[in-house]
Parts: C-alpha cells; sequence; structure tokens
C-alpha cells in the first residue's frame, strides 16, 4: 500500500542489520513508532554522526574520531609490545584486565575464506608494516580461539616469524575459577600440554 | 575514551531496538561502520522519514501516513463487519487469506496488566466508538489465541455484547495440513468441543 511507504522502508532498511530477519524488523519498526518515536529520532541522528565522524586510527586500524585513537596517542603505553586482536570488543576486553600496557593492532575482522575474507582484508599488510616499525619487539596474538580466530593467528604468525620478530599467542587453558568436570576436552588436554 | 563518542552513543541508542542487547548492539554498530555504511545513512533517513511522516489512521488506528489508511479509503470494503487485531502484521496475515473484505480496527497492542497495559492503551473506548457507529453489524475479534490474546478478546467482547453488538471470535481448532498426532492436545480438545 502507496500509505505506508515511509514503513515499509523503514522495515527493509532494519533488515540490513546484522541478525535482523523480516519479523524482528517489523516488530522493532512497530516498537519505535508506537511506543519509542524520540529513540527512533536519536538512534537517526546517532548513525549519521558515527558514519560522518568515525574512521580508522591510522596506527592500530581501531574505530577512533581522530587521526589516532586514544590507545596510540597515549605516551606511556609500551610501544615495543603489539597485540593483535579481532575486534574493538576483544580490544576492550583485553583492556579491561589491566595487564596489558602496550599497543594493538585491530584487525576489524578475521580470515574466514568461505566467507571470501582474504588477508588484504583484514589489514595483514598494515599490520606487516606496523610490526615492523623497528621499535615493536614482541607481537601477541590475541585473536579468538576458534577455527577462523586460529587460522589468522597462525597466517599472522608465519608471515611476522618470517621476518624476525618474535610472535606469541594468549595461552591456552582450564579459565580461572572453574571446575575441571565442567570444562570440556579439548580445554583440559591443552591444559596438559602446556602444563608449566 | 572521548574519541570514541560516536561509537558509544550508536551502541547505546541501538539498544533501545526490542530484543538488542549490549553485544547485538555492539556487533550491529560495528557491522555498519565496518560493512555497510551505506546502509547506516539509509536507516538513519528511513527512521527520520518514519517518524515525521508515519501516524494514525484516525478510523483503525493503524499506521498510515494520510489521515485514514488505505484500506479505511477503499469504498468497496464492507462496512457492517469489523475485525479486531493486535498488530498491523496481524491484519497483514488476514488480508492475505483474501478471506475478509470487512474494516479493522488494529488494537497496536493487547491487554497486559502485568506490564501496565491496560484497556485505554489499547484504544478499546475508541473501539467502542467505532463500533457503535450504526453501521457495524458484527465485530470479529482475531486477537491472538495467546493468554493475553483471549483476555483482550474477553474483554471487548463484553464490552460490545452489552452495548447490543453482535460479536464473534476466529474458531480454533486443528491447523489445515496437520497431522493430529502431532497437534498439542488443547487445540484438539477446542476442536472437538467446537466440532461442527
Amino acid at each position: 500500500m502507496s500509505d505506508t511507504h515511509a514503513l515499509d522502508t523503514l522495515i527493509e532498511t532494519l533488515r540490513r542489520l546484522p541478525g535482523v530477519g523480516q519479523r524482528s524488523a517489523q516488530r522493532m519498526a512497530f516498537h519505535l513508532l508506537q511506543h519509542d518515536r524520540e529513540g527512533a529520532q536519536l538512534l537517526s541522528r546517532a548513525l549519521h554522526t558515527a558514519v560522518t565522524s568515525v574512521r580508522h586510527c591510522e596506527q592500530c586500524h581501531t574505530f577512533t574520531e581522530g587521526e589516532l585513537c586514544g590507545t596510540c596517542r597515549d605516551p606511556r603505553r609500551d610501544a615495543t609490545k603489539l597485540a593483535v586482536v579481532e575486534t574493538p570488543a576483544d580490544q576492550a576486553a583485553l583492556e579491561r584486565t589491566g595487564a596489558f600496557r602496550g599497543r594493538y593492532f585491530v584487525l576489524m575482522g578475521k580470515l574466514s575464506p568461505l566467507d571470501g575474507v582474504g588477508p588484504r582484508d583484514i589489514g595483514v599488510h598494515k599490520l606487516i608494516e606496523r610490526a615492523c616499525d623497528g621499535v615493536v619487539q614482541e607481537v601477541i596474538l590475541a585473536t579468538n580461539f576458534t577455527a577462523e580466530g586460529e587460522t589468522t593467528a597462525h597466517v599472522i604468525g608465519q608471515a611476522l616469524r618470517s621476518r624476525g620478530l618474535t610472535v606469541t599467542r594468549l595461552a591456552r587453558g582450564v579459565p580461572a575459577g572453574s571446575e575441571l568436570e565442567y570444562v570440556d576436552l579439548g580445554t583440559i588436554a591443552h591444559a596438559l600440554v602446556d602444563r608449566r
């Protein structure tokens, strides 16, 4: 119906969000128009502002609004250590531990040949350039411990080691506070092999 | 960090969407900024357009961009029959059957005392006014067959019957094409009672 054009367009556009199908999109559109028009206006503005002002940090590739992100600008960070993570969310998780004071490179993705994501798409050439600046001494691979994250770590690790850099990987093992009875076998097996 | 203000605001605002938590909001924001900036711009515009142009039909209460929706403007619809549905999506489902040529009243919700949604919030007083226009002869309650939908139908049914209107409810029964073995007991019991 022509008189619901704006609503139809909204539903169709909401479907571009990851994980949102026809029904969720409809539910979101109805909710916003029926119960939260203020939220819809705020979201409209937030989207526009983010798209026009958020770009990639020239050094670590994460999202930032300036040329360099806050972490890369911070002179107190240890420039000899470079942690490679998949996403800004992973970086935030590492930051929350307070155990790492070095710098970061954010891949903004992971290798996924099945989805057509190759080394170039996640900026591996930029990472190599960054890691070979003469200051970085150790690259810590902190990609996820999923199949794709492991592959990514493997490929990047090979490329960096062949250039003479020290490359380490986050330790695999039993999570803190967990009981062996409930830990999956693969994790226990890895923890056994890597025992110290 | 101050240099991710626009991103933080976007994530926070995406959380206003129903069913979207912190992680989904983050994933959506990263996806839009990393892979679909055009989609983000389109969504920003679609939200703004929808909020400024979509309102409620003065007669049936559904979403429309004019004073009256397409269904209410259509002179070929049978004005003596009024179907009461919960949402525009339910109305669309009924329309797809092609079996109903009357008019609608869209509650845009359902009675839900636990969530503080009373008769006034779903416009029951407007429905009564609409149904008592002297033209409507039969009100068909097509709210969902959930606990809340049934309660809504019961309350509305009582109010309309007390004003001398004929009120009917969609038939409960075994869905077309289904095998009894796989139909839940409550449905079979209802189908037995309402056998014809």
